[in-house]
């Protein structure tokens, strides 16, 4: 019997589960696919290299055109809101059109900006940067060659704009309310981020909260307010990270956990709703290392979420067992931002007392290939093990060219509980254009263990 | 009571072992290292950027100097070459000197180029490069300016040294009796290590058998003779491969295995001999995967089996148990060559099969980073899995800048054993400088995953 699934949201996690689907599912079940935007399969992460010119048009981004779909047999509807659903009737509402019945639902909405509720936000000339509309609006403001631009937070997204804006010759501030950039890597590496940033001339006020941004009469921004001082600013872009666009969840009364996300189980269907599926940036993830529910939004996690959601909406329009699961995060992530590369994963020195554990955390300083080799860079691995178990924790890495992705080593020996004793012994490639006869990552791991006695 | 331990060979792994016991034993405790040659703890796997003049001199390759060895209280006597172990009165008899009693030994002889029993073989201008003194050998060769330089055999240190060859200006011929440089890899990747040479001016002579060297009336070589044709050489490189240095350890009665590696358990200690350890390049270890006994003579294994040596002596002095072992090894290698880099780990699809395994091996093409950054470049990902466990067997990267040190997220988890469909679901690093939103050893477990079906 013909049936229908309505996929909301046609970027990564919506077009993965809706192209899997048109893959696996009998010709006659219709997959409808509902995206209110301009684009579909486009990469958000490419944004800030669009902004500083490295990519040079939107649709560089765009990994599958609309047309590109509706060729392979989706339904995509562009401009298509939706505004409610019906789990009861199984029905999705639409801006200016009618309800659509489904058998089955993906709910793939993404995430929104945090836009904090401070005096101003709403003027004109504040940006966010979570779409490629929102990217384009960016654009178009920077095309009025504004005199100063401020970046409010820190965070990578926010880094990377930062380092886009300077590139284009932009006078460039950076806001953030904690003591050191990057507060997703520990203080002692964000130093080194924040001693690159002063070097490129972006200038970094730090311990700095904003309280306001002040507006002229047209109710174009002109200034961000902080505690200290007001700083000059013709155009603002918020980095203050995402929270999951759930509204339509919440309404329809699905679960919400951290950041608003849509509680889902590991085939990514919402807990409690038998005929609904969720996955990507509006859904959280388990934390593989606490069993925390988290909201982790990268188009990493939204792509092999889209392939479970589709394996497992096969299943049950087949009768079948799911042949996969999405077993959780590490937190793994990386930037590239003013010559400096970093990477990190699993829990900082904090999250890991939060969660329970006894941490260890050592830092080492090695090269990013042989020393002997010519200009070799230096590079710097904390690594975070638990006194008890020895097991590792978490690893950070700020360093130069070659240093960073060795994070997978760490994110791979976390996704198996592996011990820093274990990683000391792994079978790492060594050559001398590549490392020293220790890799960086070993290197840290034999100071985990000689901490650890 | 005071005892003495004796090293014998003063490279990675024998200084390895002697620091940490140095650190470690009461010092009371005499640690001697016998070196033949002229070097400690040195890097062989530098000699070919020594030869292409990238470092400078020798002692650039030294990690620490005799002196710096004395200096730590290590009782090092260079040009000391023993020539007999008599395991059942516990000495070391040494050339041109008295003999030497131990309590324990280490065995640290490393390893020696194989130099077929061909015509010729003997003659002078035919090099091996192993240790220091055989560069130092090589350069002053080279500094004749011979007109033509071979090198026999397409291993990683034969393509090193003939790419150092040709940077320094030298017409360089590779000879070799495969089908296609660096037996190591599959030939599909092989090929394109082949192109990469003819693209740098290196001539190729695959399926290539060398029957024996041309000598001139002084014994010097003249020419390289093949079954097809005599190729004109005034410089010959052997690079084809080495064995273990275990005429001593023979000679003295201990277990022998694969090229003549000394047979050792997983603390390094030699079968049968409970005085007696052994580390480097002069043992056998274990393969991970096939539990087969295989020789892998590398600086990264000399380095830990040193460590795990010393801690089972000490454990063995104090009466405590042993703390570490040696786990094997699972074939991980990498090299930089012509402006690729080529790595691989675990098993080569006829080596799986020659295991009793049923291989899938797949290919990919990607990228070294997103696709829409400015000047990506293509790595092919070769993967193989078994079809019953659909566990990961092994796993070979070619590619441009960037590719080749992602092999060690194979590496690790060939270590536990994991199935491809776990690889796809690792929280690996992604941005889009680094890769796209499927790191490439990712988007070769897709489609290994994809043909188990």
């Amino acid at each position: 019997m013909s049936q229908r699934v309505v996929v909301i949201g046609g970027d990564a996690a919506g077009m993965t589960v809706a192209s899997a689907l048109r893959r696996t599912l009998p010709q006659d079940h219709e997959v409808v696919v509902l995206e209110r935007g301009s684009w579909t399969s486009y990469s958000a992460c490419g944004i800030p290299y669009w902004i500083s010119g490295e990519v040079g048009s939107p649709e560089a981004l765009v990994a599958r055109s609309v047309q590109a779909h509706l060729d392979n047999g989706i339904d995509v509807r562009m401009g298509a809101e939706a505004t409610a659903i019906d789990p009861v009737a199984r029905t999705v509402s639409i801006r200016d059109a009618d309800d659509l019945a489904y058998d089955r639902l993906v709910i793939a909405t993404g995430a929104e900006p945090v836009r904090p509720d401070l005096p101003g936000i709403d003027g004109s000339g504040i940006y966010g940067v979570q779409t490629l509309d929102d990217g384009q609006a960016l654009i178009d403001g920077l095309a009025k060659r504004p005199d100063k631009v401020v970046v409010v937070g820190s965070g990578y997204v926010g880094l990377e704009i930062a380092e886009a804006c300077v590139a284009r010759g932009f006078d460039t501030t950076v806001v953030d309310r904690s003591p050191t950039p990057l507060s997703i890597i520990e203080p002692q590496l964000g130093e080194q981020v924040a001693a690159a940033m002063r070097k490129h001339g972006i200038r970094l006020l730090a311990d700095t909260a904003v309280t306001g941004f002040g507006l002229d009469d047209d109710g174009h921004v002109g200034a961000v307010d902080t505690e200290d001082e007001s700083i000059e600013a013709d155009l603002v872009v918020l980095g203050l990270g995402v929270t999951a666009r759930s509204t339509l969840a919440a309404a329809a009364g699905l679960p919400l956990g951290a950041k608003g996300g849509i509680v889902v189980d590991e085939h990514q269907r919402v807990t409690g709703f038998d005929d609904i599926w969720a996955a990507g940036d509006c859904v959280v993830t388990q934390d593989r290392l606490t069993g925390d529910l988290i909201h982790v939004p990268l188009g990493t996690h939204a792509n092999k979420q889209g392939l479970v959601a589709a394996d497992s909406i096969l299943a049950d329009v087949t009768g079948q067992q799911p042949r996969i699961d999405f077993p959780g995060v590490v937190r793994t992530a990386i930037t590239k931002f003013c010559a400096l590369e970093v990477s990190r994963t699993g829990l900082g020195a904090r999250q890991a007392r939060d969660a329970g554990f006894d941490p260890v955390t050592v830092s080492i300083e090695t090269t990013n290939f042989a020393g002997y080799m010519p200009d070799p860079e230096t590079m710097t691995v904390v690594m975070i093990a638990d006194r008890s178990t020895r097991r590792l924790l978490g690893a950070q890495i700020v360093g130069g060219e070659d240093s960073a992705l060795r994070i997978d080593v760490a994110a791979t020996a976390l996704a198996v509980g592996m011990s820093v004793d274990d990683i000391v012994m792994l079978d790492l490639a060594y050559a001398p254009p590549f490392s020293s006869v220790w890799s960086p990552i070993q290197v840290a791991a034999r100071a985990a263990v000689k901490a650890l006695g």
